[in-house]
C-alpha cells in the first residue's frame, strides 16, 4: 500500500511497489494486491481491515513524516487498538541529526518518534523517519518511509532480517533474455513450443514475453529452495531458448545492447566512427552511455544536409543525385567517409526520414538506410519502420547497433545459426 | 482498478489510471483509490464491495479478453446479482473482424459478448472487447480494456456522454510552469510568497512543485465550472510567477526545451552547429527530436579524443597542454571551430567528464565547460554536476539547450530580468 494524496495525482506513479515486488518474489512472496491510498485515515484504516482477513505481509510505503497529513502510523495503531509510546532514543537521535544541519528540531518532529506499543523500530539511515515492524495474528505489518533511498535500504534489512525466513524458504528466481531483430509473434511463435511444456514439469517455469520498441524480452520464472536449485532447471532452460532463437538473442544477464556491442568492440580492440543523418546523435549518444565507452568510440558526426554529407563526409554529390540521400550507397558512402577520416577500422552510416514530413510514396516516413564497415566486411540494409519521429529514431539506433553486433560475433564469420 | 497478473509483477507498472486521472479531474471527479489486481475474481470482488460502499465511479481497466484468465466481466455481474446476456450484434461484430483478417472466430470469442443484463455496450473501435457501463445504487460503473490505445478513445467517449454532467459542473484546470538552471529550494523560495496565498483566495489555487533532472515544474491547479472560468485565475497567477521567477521560466504551455529553443532559431532564422564531447551526442539527438529541426540543425561532431578536437574541430594543441581538455577556452574553441566549418551563426561547444573514471581532484567527475556562440555574442560557463553518467550528459545538454535560449531571447540583449 503507498499512501500519499501526491499518488493520487496525474503526475505520480507508485514505482515502490516494483522494487519491494521484486525482492519480496525472491524469498517466495507473491504480490495479490497493490493499493494507492490518499493522506485519509478512513480510507486506510477499511484498506487494512480487509487485507488483515487474508494477507500474510501488508508493506505500507508513505505517510510517515511530521505533519498532520502524514496519517500512516495513526491508521495502522487504530485498526490494531494499540496505543502510542514515545521513543526516547529516537527522539534523541532526530534531535541530533537537526543539530548536525545546524538547526533546531521541532516540536513537531516527536511525531515520527511515536511507536505503536509492541512494534520494532527499522533505523533509517538516510533520513529522520524510522520504520515500524508489527505482527498482527498471522499478518506481519512493515511500515516504510516513501523517498526510494529511505525505504530500500531499510526493505533490504527486513528482507534479509525477518522475512527470508517467513517465505517458507522457497523464492521465485528469474532470467531475462533479450531480443531483436523479430517481430514478437516469430519469437513466440518460435519459443512458446519450447517453453510450453516447461509450466507443467516438477519444477515448472512460467514464461512472459514482454515486447518493447525495437526489443522482446522473454522473462523466465521458477520457484526453488536456493539460487543454485533455480539454476539446475532455468540454466538448461535459457541455454534451450538460445538455441531456438539463434542470433536474435543479444544478451540473457540484463546487458542492454550497447552494452554487448561495447564488450565486443573492447574485446577486440576495435574503434567505431559514426555518421548520423535521421537519428541525430542518438545512436552515438547510445554508444556512450556505457561507461568507459571513450575507449572505443573514436568520433561521430551528424549530417542533416545534403551539403554536410558532401563537405565533411566526402559522399559524391552524384551519388545524392542518382540514389537520393536515403539510399544504400549513400549510407555505405558515409560509413567510408567517416571511418577514413577517423582511421577506424569500424564505421557506420545511418541515413532515413525520421518523420512527421519528409516522407515520399518511393521512400515514406520510417525509411532508414544503414550500412556498417568492419575491416573488410560489409553489410548494408534498408528497413521501414512505423511510429512517430523519436520512435523511428530509437529503432534505427537499435537496428544499426544489432548490425554490428552480428558482424562483431565470432559465430557470424562461420556462418552458423 | 487495474486488472491483471502481469501488473503485479515488477516489470509492469499501471499508467493507464495516470490518464484516467488526468481526465476525470478536468470533470470535477477526485480520484480516493487505486488497487492493482491479479486475475482473481474473489479478490476483485471483495475489492468491488468494499468500493460500492462509498464510490460514485468505479472505473476498472484490463481483464475483458476471451480466455479463461479475464474476469472482470464475471466479478462485476456477481457481485452485482446480474446473470449474462449474449449480445447478437457485438458477436457478428467481433466475427466480422476475424473475417476481415482472413481468420475464423474462435467459439471462446463469444464470452466477449456477454452483457451482465441492464448494461450498457461501449464501443471498441480499436478492438474486440467492447466496454460496459453499468450503474447500481449511486455509484457508477466502467469496464474498459486494458491496452491504452484501446482504452483511451473509449474512455473519451464515456466522459463526454455519461461522465461529464455526473461530475456537477466543475472541474479541475492545470497549468505547468517549466523551469530550468536554478535548485527548487530557491524557486520555492522565490515562489511559495507568492502562491501561498492563492491557496486561501475566493478561488482557490492549489500548487504542486516536481523536481526532475535539471527542471522543476510548479503545477497550479483551480477548479472551475468552465475552461474560461480557469483562465481568469490561473492567467494572471502564471503571469504573476513568470514575473518573480523571471528567465528561468522557459515554458508555461507544456513544450518541451528543445522545442522552445528549436522555435527561438526558426523564427530568427539561425542555424546552429554542435561540437560534443561529454554528452556524446545527446544534445544534438534532443534538438532533432523537434520535428522540422533539419531545419535549423546544420551538423553536429561528437570528438571523444583529443586528436579528433584537433584534427576536425581545429582546437589548438597548445590550447589543450595549457588548460586540458575540459576547460573553458576548449568548449569555447570547440564552438568556434565547428560554427567556422559549418557556416552558422550559432555555434555550441561541451566538454566535460560523464565519469564514472576520469575525475581528478582539480575536476572531478561531473565537471563541465560549455560555451554558446551567436554572432558576436559568446557566453562560456563551468557547471558541476552531480548524479552517474547518465545524469551528468542529461544536464549538460539541458545547461547548454538553456545558454542558447536565454542568449536568444530579446530581454537577453536589454539587460532586463
Amino acid at each position: 500500500m503507498a499512501v500519499g494524496s501526491e499518488l493520487l495525482t496525474p503526475f505520480r506513479v507508485d514505482t515502490n511497489s516494483l522494487f519491494i515486488t521484486e525482492r519480496l518474489n525472491t524469498v517466495g512472496f507473491d504480490v495479490r494486491l497493490k493499493t494507492v491510498v490518499g493522506d485519509n485515515v478512513d480510507e486506510l484504516s477499511a484498506l487494512l481491515r480487509q487485507s488483515l482477513t487474508w494477507a500474510d505481509l501488508i508493506v505500507l510505503t508513505g505517510g510517515l513524516g511530521p505533519t498532520a497529513d502524514d496519517i500512516t502510523r495513526d491508521a495502522v495503531a487504530s485498526v490494531l487498538g494499540l496505543p502510542f509510546d514515545e521513543d526516547e532514543a529516537t527522539v534523541a537521535r532526530i534531535r541530533e541529526r537537526f543539530t548536525r544541519r545546524g538547526m533546531v528540531m521541532q516540536e513537531i518532529n516527536r511525531r515520527q518518534a511515536l511507536v505503536p506499543r509492541g512494534a520494532a523500530l527499522l533505523e533509517n539511515p538516510n533520513g529522520t523517519a524510522p520504520g515500524l515492524w508489527m505482527e498482527h495474528g498471522k499478518t506481519a505489518i512493515v511500515l516504510l518511509p516513501g523517498p526510494p533511498r529511505e525505504m530500500k535500504p531499510m526493505f533490504e534489512a527486513v528482507l534479509r532480517d525477518r522475512l527470508a525466513h517467513l517465505g517458507g524458504g522457497f523464492g521465485l528466481f528469474r532470467r531475462v533474455l533479450k531480443i531483436t531483430g523479430r517481430p514478437e509473434s516469430e519469437v513466440d511463435a518460435r519459443a512458446q513450443p519450447i517453453y510450453g511444456p516447461w509450466a507443467h514439469q516438477e519444477v515448472p517455469i512460467s514464461t512472459t514475453i514482454l515486447a518493447v520498441l525495437g526489443q522482446i524480452e522473454l522473462h523466465l520464472t521458477a520457484t526453488a529452495a536456493s539460487a543454485e536449485g533455480a539454476s539446475r532447471v532455468l540454466g538448461p532452460a535459457v541455454r534451450a531458448l538460445q538455441r531456438a532463437l539463434g542470433d536474435d538473442v543479444y544478451s540473457v544477464d540484463g546487458s542492454a545492447l550497447e552494452e554487448v556491442v561495447g564488450a565486443a568492440l573492447r574485446e577486440r580492440g576495435l574503434k567505431v566512427a559514426v555518421a548520423e543523418s535521421c537519428t541525430g546523435g542518438l545512436l552515438t549518444s547510445r554508444l556512450t552511455d556505457v561507461p568507459g565507452s571513450s575507449g572505443y568510440v573514436d568520433r561521430s558526426e551528424v549530417c542533416y544536409s545534403n551539403q554536410a554529407k558532401i563537405d565533411s563526409l566526402g559522399v559524391p554529390a552524384s551519388l545524392i543525385d542518382q540514389h537520393g540521400a536515403v539510399s544504400e550507397p549513400v549510407a555505405r558512402a558515409m560509413a567510408e567517409g567517416i571511418r577514413k577520416k577517423a582511421g577506424t577500422a569500424v564505421g557506420i552510416g545511418v541515413t532515413g526520414i525520421a518523420g512527421p514530413g519528409g516522407g515520399t510514396p518511393d521512400k515514406p516516413v520510417g525509411t532508414v538506410a544503414i550500412a556498417v564497415l568492419s575491416g573488410t566486411d560489409a553489410r548494408v540494409r534498408t528497413f521501414q519502420f512505423v511510429g512517430a519521429r523519436e520512435m523511428v529514431k530509437f529503432q534505427s539506433a537499435q537496428a544499426a547497433l544489432n548490425m554490428l553486433r552480428l558482424m562483431l560475433k565470432p559465430s557470424a564469420a562461420d556462418g552458423a545459426s
